[in-house]
């Protein structure tokens, strides 16, 4: 158990996919004052989110960073986007991430993604019953939704209707040889019959739902239970919310948090300003420099994480709380793909140890105080920091 | 799966037992310009081939180092000097190490090596089956031999009969109380028995076969199943091509490949870019500079370390290819055996980190930008640079 100690608080700010290589990076180049005098205040190093060489997914390294076991406790990311839609999962659970879709009388894909048309009218239309099967559906963005089937004894073992590209819609099929997982892909696939009959009356492109990515839902234990801090999330995506309520973090309604390159930082920190004082920890998730190392965008990410700097961190600088500023994975821009490169992290506050790295950039943090540690790490040294800790032994 | 992106090369060359202890090492001391110059445009580390502490063998670290579970996957020693002698193996084979010694007709042995005598017509004489059970033998070098036993339900569960020293040939005996293992070591000591018979007709030396170091294959997966590239192996002695062809590389047949000082470096150089189109990845084993930690000989394992410079890499230096440098262990001239100590190594090649460390050596790659890596990380770590990464998570 955690001792009574004098408490304190932190920020988590993870930068999806921030970090590059080579050696001048979008990171390195940017002007930076803020992030700088946070990594010469405070104690740097390097992160592998899963472990060196593995090319981690958002999904498995924020449930590493965030203080999950990225092998034994990943769902599959079917239940994040649920749980991020805003769904309350139970245990039995099977999630999906799906679409609304076009496709033609022959069941032939006409466009998988319906003109990025679908709305909560059309979702809430899918909330069905079928054989006892509970369906659930709620519209997030544009042609997006999360879709959870709810029931007796169903299984995640069960293939995508969507078919990824051109053809027709496919049946779901079982996957393993389990009464479970026959029956699953059974009744989704009525569940799927019934989405076109029910969607074409409404005459808009979006006339079938399409699905993919099935994960069973359990119930893990939450951040508070193993750590005993109470923590908040501020993101725009769906996904990275889904991961923080996994964990049982609670989940800020932020105005302007898009997950785009608009979105309102400043809005952002200022969520984060008012709510921080009625919790422990707050994990903020920024996207777009993911997005622009996607897109292969060199200047574009600096730009962005020159943003990040002035408009976000610049305004929580001065909170009497631990700063930690990382990434959940390295998307170079040479690349345009994740990459396995280890993120650079730094953390700030009361008693870190001060090492001598004056920059917050892929080849400075290597010669950080922190060393190399894995996403899994995180978690546990910043709640010793904080002062929530449990001894191993006597 | 790796998604379809432009792929690079890559050779990993293992110098084996190349690191020291101590502040000043044949490593350090050696000229190395070319070395240096790899480390200088490149990222370097120091590498537990195995976990810290522990002092790694040839075969578990190279297994390691190569992408396999050093662990799980070890199947011992004898199956793996069976495959770099050009036996087939098949799932239940039951491998050793053996070699020509000569007895006298009370079994006691007299040379366990034969006088270093041996040949192929001699192995030749001694496959043949008893009990149902085929006896593979196959000449290596000098005395040396590889030994497989081929049958239903066999087990390596049972001991040497090899002394390793002065007296009487052992009888081999179940190390377990299972059938299989009473079976092996039955059929193995009329093996035994056999050969003496058989050997003696030929009036030489060697007269009978002993064995040691029973191991059993299985099949694993290949590098290619595991990261889609294919590869293959440089190498002059037996167990390291055992050790590549466990883990489906193709064993590449170069003249002059001794695995000794007299090696011809060139000649392997050669090899290497005479083939290294018609696949992904090339791994060159290089012996001598174990030997001579072994030999305790200072002055020549540095010069053997700047031949390496000279006659290897110099060759291989602009080859538009991954470059890494790196060893399966220490074996320090100081211990003249293998030692925990980390070794360094060194990647090169578009896009790594590049970091202040501009000489080759077990000082200056502690400061390196990829820290400290385990041989199990490092063919992920390659493989990613290469373009053949899989992604946990999405």
């Amino acid at each position: 158990m955690a001792e009574k100690l004098e408490y304190k608080k932190a920020i988590l700010v993870i930068c999806d996919g921030l970090t590059d290589r080579g050696s001048s990076t979008p990171l390195s180049e940017a002007y930076t004052p803020n992030m700088d005098r946070l990594a010469s205040e405070g104690i740097c190093g390097l992160m592998y989110s899963i472990a060196p060489g593995i090319v981690p997914g958002s999904d498995t390294a924020h449930l590493a960073i965030l203080g999950g076991d990225p092998y034994r406790e990943y769902p599959g990311r079917g239940p994040f986007e649920a749980l991020g839609a805003g769904i309350e999962l139970e245990e039995g659970d099977v999630a999906f991430r799906a679409n609304f879709a076009t496709i033609n009388d022959k069941w032939e894909v006409l466009d998988r993604r319906a003109g990025r048309f679908g709305s909560s009218e059309l979702a809430e239309a899918l909330n069905i019953e079928i054989d006892g099967v509970k369906f659930i559906v709620k519209h997030t963005t544009e042609h997006r939704c999360a879709l959870v089937m709810r029931g007796e004894r169903l299984s995640k073992e069960i293939s995508d209707v969507d078919p990824h590209g051109p053809g027709k819609v496919l049946e779901s099929k079982p996957l393993d040889n389990s009464d479970e997982a026959k029956k699953s892909s059974e009744v989704l696939n009525k569940f799927i019959r019934r989405s076109y009959e029910i969607l074409k009356e409404y005459q808009t492109p979006a006339n079938v739902l399409l699905t993919r990515g099935a994960g069973a839902f359990r119930n893990i234990q939450s951040l508070e239970e193993r750590f005993g801090f109470r923590s908040f999330c501020v993101a725009g995506s769906a996904l990275y919310k889904g991961v923080a309520k996994y964990l049982g973090m609670d989940i800020l309604k932020v105005e302007g948090a898009t997950g785009r390159v608009d979105t309102n930082l400043r809005a952002k920190a200022d969520a984060l300003l008012s709510s921080i004082d009625r919790y422990d920890l707050a994990f903020v998730h920024i996207k777009a420099t993911d997005s622009k190392g996607h897109d292969g965008d060199w200047a574009g990410k600096r730009a962005f994480i020159e943003r990040i700097d002035q408009e976000f961190i610049e305004r929580v600088l001065d909170l009497d709380a631990y700063i930690v500023l990382t990434a959940d994975h390295s998307t170079p821009v040479t690349l345009r793909r994740h990459s396995s490169d280890p993120v650079t992290i730094l953390m700030h506050g009361d008693g870190v140890r001060v090492d001598q790295v004056k920059q917050f950039n892929e080849l400075s943090c290597a010669h950080g105080g922190l060393g190399w540690i894995r996403g899994v790490d995180l978690m546990p040294i910043l709640a010793d920091y904080m002062g929530y800790y449990r001894m191993y032994g006597v």
